[in-house]
């Protein structure tokens, strides 16, 4: 057994992987995408970032040493978090950075349709000066349900407030959070969609929010309704979703996330007048590197110190 | 000479028609958008909106009996200001009713391009998935610079500061106002517009704001500066800007006013990456009518009074 390894799947610049290197002089460093490395995969212990085909076989692996990943994304969905759990590996997220530039997202979707500087752009894009084909709606004094009440939820809310929205929530237990005018649980949740304008999905995927957007769900939604996913794609049921914009029940939808990504060639959704994609880019900011890197010192120093973290640790149980 | 006219240029429904009969029995109500009117056009004393033909032959007529024109705008550089002081006709203008509309699209179309949207919205339009030509910017905790601090600046500003921005106003003189971290006048404008990220034009047209966004102002600014003008075309020259947004000083420009509208087919901002261009949309809202009539009535109420207005009345002198 050589050295142990931590692996960077993100690409760090000198400074950063120094700073990495002062922290923990017992460790080899690893850029992967800088080199292709020579080492023993088993000794890596801390991965920052993650590849599935190198952590299927890890995981897999009866003598590897990883003891900790620190994932770049907010959601954990695609871990397979009952073998971290069996193993006692740690993970931790990024939950956090992404919070400023996805709720700037979701206002900036919902403006881009309400403002009709959707429709001017691709009226721009014909040179064409015309107002026919635009419509308005004020966001102002609107009514927006965020289901997902965490960091991300909870940075929108204090936006959305800030423009005069009146902000609903939707989380596990309906448990009462800062910013929300009120909370509602999952089980409750179909009972008092049919009052909101809008519904922002920003809640990662478990059992319980899988294809929780359904064609039970749309029905209990009031005709018209706005549909943000910032979430994950695997949420929405697309075909129901689909319909429910076919039938008016889902006036405008705005979507980041897909069942399946890239978003297929031959999806109707490219087509349709009222849907808005985008790339799954709504959590990607140009600070991204400096914020990540500090979660990830933090619990190095403190995974050095007792085999811990202290920031954004996974309940591998709660799944979040 | 007949009953006197009130002369509706904006199509109301009937309810609304009926208000103002109610309100001033004495005066016959043509709305000029449902049936061509019968009447002796010296006879009209007050209108609802403008237009320039009848308008003009009514400034210039001897007989005519115009004393209120109230302005569906809420700029007032279209009027022959100093015809209605010489012929003491009372304007009033629409101000207050744009304050969320044009706030709501600021932020629409900064966000629309710092998050990638604008970009993601030509793709989709090519069924195109990829995140290749966007890049990103965070809106909050930039430097905010907004020419014009009356309402619609005032508005602007508190929802600005609710997304984190950090908001600096010019207005003629520098006085402070509320929701401002500091006011600059017009004579010190381009002496601190270096220190801005964004500039926000919402002044209304006056000698002292024609042609204000000119080459020494652009170059006064830092390179990359975001410029986005929903107040009037002719503050900005035009090829001066062109040039700059070619020579990077603007990074991007968001135009929703131009020196000509509707914007010439073979405008070079049309086809320019770093424009995006609306046509003179900013201050529509779908409850437009229903508040330009609660300033109407306000002011019908006070006229058949005392011939004053009590609300948004224009100095005609000031100019605004």
């Amino acid at each position: 057994m050589g050295k142990p390894i931590i692996y960077l799947f993100e690409q760090l610049n000198e400074e950063q992987v120094e700073t990495i290197r002062q922290a923990a002089p017992e460790y080899i460093i690893i850029d992967s995408t800088r080199k292709s490395p020579q080492m023993i995969e088993d000794d890596i212990e801390i991965m920052l970032g993650w590849n599935a085909d190198l952590g299927q076989r890890l995981l897999a692996s009866d003598t590897s040493q990883l003891k900790w990943v620190q994932s770049i994304s907010a959601g954990v969905d695609m871990y397979d978090l009952d073998c971290f759990w069996e193993k006692e590996i740690l993970l931790s997220n990024s939950s956090g950075i992404h919070s400023i530039s996805i709720s700037e997202h979701v206002l900036g979707v919902l403006l881009s349709e309400f403002r009709g500087i959707r429709t001017s752009i691709t009226n721009q894009e014909k040179q064409k000066w015309t107002r026919n084909n635009i419509s308005y709606r004020q966001l102002s004094a609107q009514k927006m349900m965020i289901v997902g009440t965490g960091h991300i939820g909870q940075q929108l809310a204090i936006f959305a407030k800030g423009l005069g929205i009146e902000v609903y929530g939707v989380n596990t237990s309906g448990h009462p959070t800062n910013g929300f005018i009120e909370c509602y649980s999952h089980k409750n949740m179909s009972r008092i969609v049919n009052e909101m304008d809008i519904i922002v999905n920003i809640v990662p995927l478990t059992d319980d929010t899988y294809q929780m957007y359904n064609e039970r769900m749309f029905l209990a939604m009031k005709s018209g309704t706005v549909f943000v996913n910032v979430g994950r794609g695997a949420s929405v049921n697309t075909s129901d979703l689909i319909q429910a914009l076919y039938a008016g029940k889902i006036s405008f939808a705005a979507l980041d996330v897909f069942e399946e990504e890239p978003l297929p060639e031959d999806s109707p959704l490219w087509r349709m007048d009222n849907v808005l994609i985008t790339p799954h880019i709504s959590g990607l900011t140009p600070e991204f590197k400096t914020q990540l890197l500090s979660i990830f010192m933090k619990n190095l120093k403190q995974f050095l110190t007792d085999k811990t973290l202290s920031k954004n640790k996974i309940d591998l149980r709660q799944r979040y």
